[in-house]
């Protein structure tokens, strides 16, 4: 008998690449798209206040979705931009998310944690989006781990293009909804035996 | 529909978990198991050169096993400490493996890369057996990312106890006899389109 590692999206979520080809032309679309999830997921009661989406820099077209699903899935690993690589990796068939001269962009609702800091460096996107900062994620209570103080110069010293603060207001009222309603913040080391 | 991330574990590593429980009483005998994982990895060709495993500190039962199945899977998540950690947390029913007194204790054959150490932080194990040193794993080729440089210190901070250097020259000798069988050195973003 084999061992899985099975991670199933929400159906609200799945939808997003199943009901045919979506396209995202500019980069506020597609940012825009990434905080809808994150709003999402929480109206849902899926999980934390964070989405994450892949996209095709030239055509827009949706390759990859992710939300926080660390507590419906019991996995520590489960976060925005861990499952939307790893989609849009599956779906692709294709592992190196840098290929075709940096086709795959990445557009996430909030600053990469410690571990997506190096999920993004191993999935070779070259390009990536982000909202809100790392402050107005530890600002609710999130503890994102040990970052190297230079993480932006050296993703882009590795020829990642990083763009900053894009709708910032629109992401941290996304994180400020979820403080408001009791969001759970499960930090490392935190949480009860689950 | 929903769309399912899959990720297989090979049988042969299965095995370990499916054939009843064992146990792994010293901390050696945790690290050669590690060890072992990462050499049958290579020689089975099931991926790169690393191991890695969680117990239950006090008895040694195993309760979750990884080894680098990145090219196997298509997902560049796939590393051995990553894939232990979820084995362990998608079996025990348990995202902290912090809990009970800090019960879980992560074995890893190589000292974690940017990623999983990131991906270490948010299990909430307070115990982690590290073999091969960083240099090690970058001496034949691997990129492990931009690290914290106080990424041992910033761990114990949070309460983790690192052991460093456990049966380096063995876990040393594996990386080496991969580098010399030709195994793919698969950097971020210096793959074909796969």
């Amino acid at each position: 008998m084999s061992i899985q590692l099975k991670l199933t999206l929400p159906d609200w979520l799945s939808a997003y690449l199943e009901d045919g080809p979506r396209f995202y032309e500019t980069p506020a679309a597609r940012m825009s798209l990434a905080i809808e999830l994150a709003a999402r997921n929480v109206l849902a009661n899926t999980g934390g206040p964070f989405g994450a989406a892949v996209f095709d820099q030239r055509s827009g077209l949706l390759a990859g979705v992710g939300v926080n699903l660390v507590m419906a899935s019991g996995l520590s690993l489960a976060h925005a931009e861990m499952l939307a690589i790893s989609i849009a990796q599956q779906r692709l068939g294709q592992i190196n998310l840098g290929a075709d001269g940096g086709r795959w962009q990445l557009v996430s609702s909030a600053e990469p944690c410690s571990m997506c800091l190096g999920g993004i460096h191993w999935s070779g996107v070259k390009s990536v989006l982000l909202s809100a900062r790392d402050e107005d994620v530890r600002a609710i209570g999130f503890d994102e781990g040990n970052k190297p103080p230079n993480w932006e110069t050296a993703l882009q010293s590795m020829g990642v293009n990083v763009t900053r603060d894009m709708l910032r207001a629109e992401s941290c009222a996304v994180l400020q909804a979820y403080a408001q309603r009791g969001g759970i913040i499960y930090n490392a080391g935190k949480l009860g035996a689950r």
